[in-house]
């Protein structure tokens, strides 16, 4: 009977060249951040669905893996909500569990709390070239700290470990959510209208104006004046230079807040000194938008020349960490597209390993001890046993990463191990 | 209004210092295995339900957390069976995913495949003390190696990793399911009662020898000279050297085959080999038995002075990982009792960390720029705002696992940065 080993639909197994890239990426992330003195947490995979469908997620929660409550009978009472049925959910993404997390532990934190979250999360979207229903999350976050310093800082270690990763040269788009409703404001959009207004604008890069300025018009009735009053705006704050930003706000968006354009000054002069120091672009964008709801300040998004979509975003969201604490806690934060990453650098890390190639009548005792001899020099080595043609077995070693080999055969001089002999040259059998 | 933050029933937040602890307790053991040429691999935490109820789990299989499938309705319809509403289930072992695993992926793997795994596991037990509901499993296997040096080497890695961990002094109690079944034969024990016998002989640890014998005479109903001779054999065999044990089990247990024996003076005249060189002690001990219904040859645990149950344990299963291909597969493995290891190693490693404490009038250019340069020497530096009376702040960060900070004034000197200071002796404010 041929029984079907594929793991669950849209879910994957990672095979162990897989495993080592990912572990490289992540190692590098790691250190970068930790030099900046985030520290890694984990919290369960598994939420209480309500917490999980508490409105945080936006679409996601139409997407919950829902676990069944323990101890139900095998029959399912006539009328019940399925709803009923359930009492947990996976987490579908980091940010939910992280403000749970802060509201549990936060006593035993360190102020401001710097932390570093890595793990799976699930998502049951229709399979896809690309998608999974369960991937990798990296979420690094700054909470309690109220200034743009957090954004500065997040931006300057994020790049720096993009970097590490080995994407140098990304380029920073900035923008602010709070200059975007006084824009939308100035350019006489009703309030209840700026959220269409944003996810219409967010669209940018798949439609193009034309796409956008249609949606306004016609999906969300934003009169035409309004439509082009806003859309010039954004145009004329375009990809200012940090000197110029503070007087086109002015000068764009009469009335607007002072914080807002002193934050967008500080943040963009520090870029300005970072990127003169390393390979690093930044721009300032009001075009971004960014999705989720959660965000109050200045928000960004990374970008790398080897792909189409960005490689890490993030921003300000002050109203989210404090939200089960009964009060505000300022919060500002990254999320690196960890698996778009690992598909950018398909490139193996080199390894270096032997193989202790013995005849089957070598003693175990020898193979063994042969290996031990050569791991004590810090080598990675692995014992195996000759068997089937011999350049065929040298050829698959060869495909299987092994980088030399020795052949202990049978007679061999206990006195005297045989030579290592490097795998992928001409052998002598 | 209060919100309970608390992680689901039975999990847990893991903090900083406990992650770190978890992170370098990982990182020692992946280091020894990698030596050894064992790569990791990943597997999807969801697996089809009718795999994990597939008989392999034992009582596992009564723990598992049920996923439901996506796309029903919000009724459930009169008279459905609950597990109709099922289609996945969260892993409870690595076992399992890894029999899929090489049946999925075996023709890209190497032969030998040398498998290390990290990962979180799911039971829905009651939880109590120590006891979680998702917890990390670490195992490790060798498949595709029929000799004993599979045995010999994963016995010798894993006292390595544990002894690298800081756990040296092991002890490797060793026994075997062939000759047990043999023993239990050559005491004129039914077959249909084996599986019994052993389940009773595994309890010795907690209930005795008389409580052992009670169970085989009373609830197993074994004929009492059956338990008598079967009890007496066993004591016969226990604590013997490698050089007395084919002569002690061919008496013992007449007509044993002979391959028993010779897998056995080998495994443990190579574990004689290998104690000689380190801190490692071996027992021949036929009253281990482990829990699992799939070993079918040597079987082992790793025992530790500081601990009451055994830190790693482990056997040959060779009808297991094949059981998807329609063919054999020999296979040995080991699994390290993570929790438990952790558990006993409580210290937390140690982290110089560096704060920059910079006054809130400070510019967040000039407060970063300093950290940055801090940083070049590869030092792990945090910057955090004065606030609140100088030496109770001080106090919370050593509390936090910082050791020195540099104060950043006001009217700091741009030419001159100021000295660090070591946390924890008596600061000037």
């Amino acid at each position: 009977m041929k029984v079907d080993n594929s793991p669950p639909r849209g879910t994957r197994d990672l095979l162990p060249a897989t495993v080592a890239v990912r572990d490289h990426v992540l190692g590098k992330i790691t250190q970068v951040y930790h030099r900046y003195g985030y520290q890694r947490i984990d919290t369960p995979c598994l939420e209480d669905i309500n917490r999980l469908t508490g409105g945080q997620g936006g679409e996601n929660e139409k997407l919950i893996f829902q676990v069944l409550r323990r101890g139900l009978g095998d029959q399912v009472e006539a009328g019940a909500r399925l709803a009923d049925l359930v009492d947990l959910g996976l987490r579908f993404d980091l940010t939910v569990p992280l403000t749970r997390f802060y509201g549990n532990n936060h006593a035993a934190l360190s102020l401001p709390f710097r932390s570093l979250q890595f793990g799976a999360v699930w998502r049951a979207e229709r399979p896809q070239q690309g998608r999974y229903r369960q991937f990798s999350q990296c979420d690094i976050d700054l909470i309690g700290e109220e200034s743009v310093l957090a954004e500065v800082e997040l931006i300057e270690a994020t790049t720096e470990a993009l970097a590490a990763v080995g994407l140098p040269g990304t380029t920073v788009r900035l923008s602010d959510r709070r200059l975007l409703a006084a824009l939308a404001q100035a350019a006489g959009l009703p309030q209840e209208a700026w959220d269409g207004f944003f996810i219409s604008l967010d669209k940018l890069d798949k439609i193009g104006w034309d796409g956008v300025r249609a949606e306004l018009l016609n999906l969300r009735e934003i009169p035409p004046e309004a439509v082009t009053s806003a859309t010039d705006r954004i145009e004329n704050l375009r990809g200012l230079d940090a000197s110029k930003l503070a007087d086109a706000i002015t000068a764009v968006v009469p009335g607007v807040d002072e914080q807002i354009i002193t934050d967008l000054v500080t943040t963009t002069r520090c870029l300005d000194l970072i990127s003169g120091a390393r390979e690093l672009q930044w721009e300032f964008d009001p075009t971004l938008v960014r999705g989720m709801g959660y965000y109050t300040g200045q928000i960004f998004e990374v970008t790398h020349p080897k792909s189409s979509s960005s490689v890490a975003g993030g921003g300000r969201y002050d109203k989210l960490i404090g939200s089960s604490l009964g009060k505000d806690v300022p919060a500002c934060g990254f999320s690196i597209g960890f698996e778009r990453i690992v598909d950018l650098l398909d490139e193996r890390p080199r390894r270096e390993a032997v193989v202790v190639l013995h005849d089957s009548d070598v003693p175990v005792a020898d193979a063994l001890g042969l290996a031990r001899e050569l791991r004590s020099n810090g080598r990675t080595v692995s014992v195996i046993r000759r068997r089937g043609k011999f350049g065929a077995q040298l050829a698959r070693l060869e495909s299987w990463g092994f980088t030399s080999f020795v052949h202990l055969q049978s007679d061999h001089d206990p006195h005297t191990p045989p030579e290592a002999r490097t795998l992928g040259q001409q052998p002598q059998p």
